[in-house]
């Protein structure tokens, strides 16, 4: 692989798809290798996808989770990041087409990293989407919470008491780590940040409903501490309905299957989806041109060095690699993409292609967070929560931000939310009202009047 | 107007329309009045528009200069904010009409209070918005952000020397305060925030160009001090073209006329509109209904009391009042919203509306920033510029920011980007790639390849 007295033209390339914790740390890695980078991505920024929910839930601003991704790699000769959503890979040329505003362009490589990471899934049922976003991207955070404080606006207006009761319920479908997070954090936004600003309607009457068609509450933590999550959610007044499958999501509301088989209706305005995950389709386009296999979330079944067969040029690390053992999280991406570069440098010195030691993922442990002061801990072993859980996943978010002056701010936006329950980023953009007006619209009667008393 | 032994639900109804510097102030000087107050906004937030280019150009965060007013106005028992949009003023039976989300609701008021402010104004061609977005919005703010961060993207792949030139070419129309600043932080943006992180393009070779039809920089300011504005935007290698009319806009550029009638064509991407407002359409309303006069800006023509005639219960106030002498800034809202609060309370009191003494407004200067350390003031016959005209307004602005949390996080983000250079708020909404996307689809040829080299 490696080109003996390669010029400044002729270096080796490397094209990196993604600009997520696997695209980004495998441009990284290669920071000091003779190679020429392109990192292909469809949004400008990085995404610190972990803290999603407070941006969605109005502690941070999104420029503390999603700085441009060319400032991070500004310093890095070697690496160029360019705007674009790659549209198709052409194994046999070696290329990659991206198009960026009708204008398609495209990119030669000698070794391909693919880590477009995932999107949510709803299981065959895309038509929930505009009735229960997903938490995948920063337009998927402000628009909900758009969505979320645009409910308690309609419902401060609302005569209706059944409908207020619909505006003033917010249901979160997936007890994962998302899932769980953001219905402490909507709990916490009602009976805390919102508390007392309105005069028609007690925020802290709101109804928070995290549900699940699984039996527990964040399993892959295990039962110990998936029971204390959901002890900590219930004292903060979340109902917790778990065997719960969702069958449909229209405008008003959300039916489920009881575990019985009986069906259950849910009438909420504002619902969340973190359910499920579905990998990029660019997965299944290496799976045409190869022998690779996808699983049912769409992700590509790798080699033991992350490759496809019969690409030993060719990765895929994050969240669109099935890997036996390793989760779909930022560890998984951020080990997969230097396992990755680490052999590109190795071989780009002449070693063989055909030495390749397995990737081997080693488990730095999980956590989330529940509400503030209060989280739970994995780590091999040990499993531990509250305060003690909540700091140690404080400190590692921090350490893990991009930037001095984001830590910075994230620590001043978290002392002021966490000690004094106030929240810096609470504006809604027309973005948002306009989605609330296309959904709300349809479900409005021809506009009528409501004669408004003095409170 | 008082009401002796006035119950909870018979207290003076006084309805405010607006969540900017009239309206909130108007809301908080009757705090410890005995009425019942309404403030309808079409916002959940109150803007401080000072700042608003500083959200455009990614220094700070919309929530910084937005907070929702609802959180600002918590602990005033005697206020309630309403979301919608007023659609209509009904002088005769006193009701206001909002809409939100296809509801129409109808609030009666005794006093009512008008700070609907002001839009862009386009002067009759309201087709250029388009292509030139206004600076009056926190979405105006987004989409500028990312159509500028846009530009430079699409020039980053561009192989084609024209389109990239287009492409790196910024043209702020309007020499007015926001004008000034939009073009000196797009100057600064280019030549240090963004230098080094593109490696096709160099940001600093980027064409900055402010227009004015007027002779001059910032006319209110007296031609000293325009002089001074003028030679440090140049300096910092804008160009500055005075006495250019602009007689189009389109999504390639702009055709402007010169003072002799010969008409000059700038290709440019990129173009921000800040030359002109108008205001509320709720003016021509009141208008209809009234003897009061609008003049062209759509300003309605108050009276001493800034009240209309006939309506001595109905004020108008900021940006949608004409009063001599008042000029379209923050300063002349918040007083005349005091004025105005004062007159319900002393007629509450038993005042006789008869004895009114005229709005006096009291000019505390006024003052632009430039670039960072830099900056011109005006306060009275004194006028100052440079560092110390900056770090007045930067104090200033700083104590007029809502929150002492935002007052820190402000401080910090001007910190980083005055000291360093960073910006930590440059993330792109798919809201603004949209944008691009419809505009700049239509001036791209059917998507044709570039074979893309290794740099």
């Amino acid at each position: 692989m490696s080109h003996p007295g390669a010029t400044a033209t002729d270096k080796h390339k490397v094209v990196i798809i993604g600009s997520g914790f696997g695209g980004l740390n495998a441009a990284q890695k290669l920071k000091h290798a003779d190679v020429d980078i392109k990192l292909i991505a469809k949004t400008t920024h990085h995404l610190f996808q972990p803290l999603l929910y407070q941006v969605a839930t109005g502690i941070i601003s999104e420029g503390e989770i999603a700085p441009p991704t060319r400032l991070i790699l500004r310093k890095q000769d070697n690496a160029q990041v360019l705007l674009g959503e790659v549209t198709h890979i052409d194994l046999a040329n070696k290329t990659v087409d991206s198009l960026l505003l009708g204008h398609t362009y495209r990119t030669p490589y000698d070794t391909l990293i693919v880590a477009a990471g995932a999107g949510q899934s709803y299981f065959g049922n895309d038509h929930f989407a505009e009735w229960a976003p997903g938490m995948k991207t920063i337009d998927d955070a402000l628009e909900l919470r758009g969505r979320i404080l645009g409910a308690f606006e309609q419902a401060e207006r609302s005569s209706d008491p059944e409908r207020r009761a619909k505006l003033l319920t917010f249901v979160v479908v997936g007890a994962g780590p998302t899932g769980v997070e953001m219905a402490g954090q909507i709990a916490e936004l009602a009976d805390q940040t919102l508390k007392g600003s309105f005069r028609h309607i007690d925020t802290t009457k709101a109804r928070v409903i995290l549900l699940d068609a699984a039996p527990a509450v964040l399993p892959p933590m295990g039962e110990k501490l998936g029971l204390k999550a959901k002890a900590r959610l219930e004292k903060m007044g979340v109902e917790i309905q778990l065997g719960a499958m969702v069958t449909d999501v229209d405008r008003n509301g959300i039916t489920v299957k009881e575990t019985d088989g009986t069906l259950r209706r849910i009438e909420s305005a504002t619902k969340v989806w973190s359910a499920g995950v579905q990998a990029s389709p660019l997965g299944r386009e290496l799976a045409n041109q190869s022998d690779a296999e996808i699983d049912r979330a769409g992700r590509v079944k790798v080699l033991p060095d992350l490759t496809i067969p019969g690409h030993p040029n060719v990765f895929v690390v994050g969240d669109m690699a099935f890997v036996d053992g390793v989760p779909g999280m930022a560890q998984g991406a951020i080990q997969g993409a230097k396992y990755a570069a680490n052999i590109i440098k190795a071989e780009l010195k002449g070693a063989d292609p055909s030495t390749r030691e397995p990737f081997k993922y080693f488990d730095k442990g999980s956590m989330a967070t529940v509400s503030r002061f209060s989280a739970v801990a994995k780590v091999g072993k040990i499993e531990f929560g509250g305060f003690i859980a909540w700091l140690a996943w404080l400190l590692l978010h921090l350490v893990y931000l991009v930037g001095f002056k984001t830590k910075i701010a994230t620590l001043l936006s978290w002392t002021t939310t966490f000690l004094g329950s106030h929240r810096g980023q609470l504006t809604i953009t027309e973005q948002q009202a306009y989605a609330r007006t296309r959904i709300e619209q349809l479900q409005e009667i021809a506009a009528s009047v409501d004669e408004e008393k003095a409170s």
